[in-house]
């Protein structure tokens, strides 16, 4: 009596990881120079020199007892008031160390602030384009996904999210810089947001989470500008991982930040502890939450996303194809030719391409291209991606 | 609308936290040698020089993509191919790297493992004494704890343990040895477990699952052996932690391995993965990972826990007290003269010795004395429970 649910979840490999380990195939079969794989979003710069100084630093100097002991449940204090130290010269917010709680990356934050504002029955609206496993994670708590559409620019429809609000809405996720569209969400589009969610909770007499899940933060481009979304919206927690800023995505280290001005926030920040707890997490990594400190304010060398990012959107849209030129993260979002984002990924490849279909998104008709790989591969690529073009009878722009 | 039982959890401090929460006011009161703390499981050694070493070469030689990268969800097959070796050679057992999913720590290979067995009005039999977290874990997966009691040493009942077995019985949790009476189960016992656990699956046409919690394994005196579980029962699930054997309980590192003669050992371990996804664990610590190969087999000086047993062992016992001698982990299980438990913690608190009463463990009338502490630690407090004796009437022994 195996619970099926998580079988299920254990054996579907996601289409990602399929795609994936299919491009390892092919690339045993041809060389690794010949399969163009922009499958995975895994970080391709290397983590700052800084980590590794910090680290030794640490190994070098500390007590083992006390560097690879417990720290309290919620983090090491002085960890916390540190960030809360940051957020507060990066963003004007007043932060506070009681408020964050340590975790093993994003997903520990978004599971353990689901399971804290989440109950059996409630909703939870998601915008689509997603993340897929913001679904598991909602599902699991065995409470309903709610679908909304974002607009032409993959940013909240706010209309659309008012009319999907009900007096079982508890939450909504949102990502910004998002994966897998690169959309960034401007100020205005997050103070109208935050409009009709207190409208929403007003109409219905209860909270209304906005859990902002913002591993790519620090992942803008052409000065785009990421507001920080607990100063417009009370019920906000925050989701934060230092997986892509100082790629360290193994690493497991983040934290969940209940904003001070919540609703009795106190509550919320004692029911992720509780969620913790639950989940199993004990504590997050204790050598990583003592090198952040040091690490605040410090990423990885992002000019490469950024160059990359230039290549891939100048030159797919010079062949032809449609994406809206992504302001943040890793991802361009390439529309499909023929309206069939599995078609494309099924086409692209008999070219060696793999590009991830949107379906698993919530988005049907586009395929999701990860760009942080190296500059030289897509430099290879490009012929590819424009026989691909062609295949599809795409005029390319006159040079 | 916040999940209540998650504040619960939240807000809850344990009672091992709460005792040492107040040890620390008062030593700031009276000076840290005035008081005298044995509330947590906190390893006081420190961690082998072999894992400093191991992570300063990881951190100077290796690719820091790679390092810090993600690894599979599984975990880095290289570190599970070593661990399943480790288990070859120690136990002779035909471990299996694909059925060892690695594990942010015991906790998390626990809440995986449950997660993945036990389904919604389901049956886990827990030993008493036990370790209270496990009561969260299997609650959360909305399943109920049956306590049976153990024998006069504290080791398993097979007779209870057989009455207890029912319809719904999903699991049985065993920690060998044991946190918090210091007992190992010995091959009989475990055999016999093995025979009551056979039938009862016979009996009901359902696999029972015997999840061997172990992070305690290496800690073992007197030549005392630990047999490996899942050489006597198939249908078992052990859940390891580096956290005590190489004294590194902040780092979150362990494992879950499901033994390749399960019923249905894929289906167990595909639950496993997907549970793990659900939960939010993505991957094990990948710096930590890296490091294991190189530690397997090795231990933190694990004496002093022995020198600190015998000592606190032989002179409670001269002063009256009495306890079942422990033969491994890190505890001693005193019995209250008064047969009160908190009755006797509150009177140690009158001698400034923190000792944590058993009632969360399942079994009231105890106290819990961690010895993980400095040798010193313990020499200092003999005069303060000798007091705590006399206090008692108790008649020491003639010397």
């Amino acid at each position: 009596m195996i619970n099926k649910r998580m079988q299920a979840l254990g054996r579907e490999r996601s289409v990602i990881r399929e795609l994936f380990e299919y491009g390892l195939k092919r690339k045993a079969q041809l060389g690794e120079d010949k399969v163009h794989d922009f499958s995975l979003g895994n970080p391709s710069v290397p983590a700052p020199s800084e980590l590794s100084a910090e680290l030794s630093r640490l190994i070098d100097e500390c007590d083992p007892v006390a560097l690879h002991g417990y720290t309290s449940a919620q983090g090491a204090s002085d960890v916390r008031e540190a960030i809360a130290d940051h957020i507060k010269r990066e963003h004007g917010f007043p932060a506070r160390s009681d408020r964050i709680y340590m975790t093993a990356g994003a997903a520990a934050a978004l599971t353990s602030a689901l399971t804290a504002v989440v109950c059996e029955g409630d909703e939870v609206i998601l915008l689509t384009p997603y993340f897929p496993e913001y679904r598991v994670f909602i599902e699991r708590c065995g409470a309903k996904v709610v679908e909304v559409e974002t607009d032409e620019s993959f940013c909240p429809d706010v209309t659309a999210i008012e009319a999907a609000i009900t007096e079982r809405t508890a939450a909504i996720i949102i990502n910004s810089p998002n994966n897998p569209s690169g959309a960034v969400y401007g100020e205005d589009r997050i103070r109208a947001l935050a409009d009709v969610l207190k409208s929403g909770e007003e109409r219905f007499a209860r909270p209304i989470y906005l859990i902002a899940d913002e591993p790519y933060r620090e992942l803008v481009y052409d000065g785009a500008d990421v507001p920080y979304v607990p100063s417009y919206y009370n019920d906000t927690i925050v989701c934060y991982s230092f997986s892509k800023s100082l790629s360290i995505p193994g690493e497991r280290i983040g934290y969940a930040m209940v904003s001070p001005r919540a609703h009795d926030d106190g509550a919320v920040y004692e029911a992720i502890c509780g969620a913790g707890r639950a989940l199993g997490f004990v504590c997050a990594p204790s050598l990583m939450q003592r090198a952040i400190p040091a690490l605040l304010g410090v990423t990885a060398d992002l000019e490469t996303y950024d160059r990359n990012r230039r290549m891939l959107y100048d030159e797919l849209t010079s062949y032809g194809f449609y994406a809206v030129k992504p302001s943040g993260a890793f991802y361009l979002f390439l529309r499909s030719p023929s309206g069939d984002g599995i078609e494309l990924s099924e086409r692209a490849k008999e070219h060696e391409l793999l590009l991830v279909p949107s379906d698993s998104f919530g988005c049907p008709g586009y395929v999701r291209i990860s760009y942080c790989v190296k500059t030289e591969q897509i430099k290879r690529a490009l012929p590819a991606f424009k026989r691909l073009a062609e295949s599809y009878g795409l005029g390319g722009r006159d040079e």
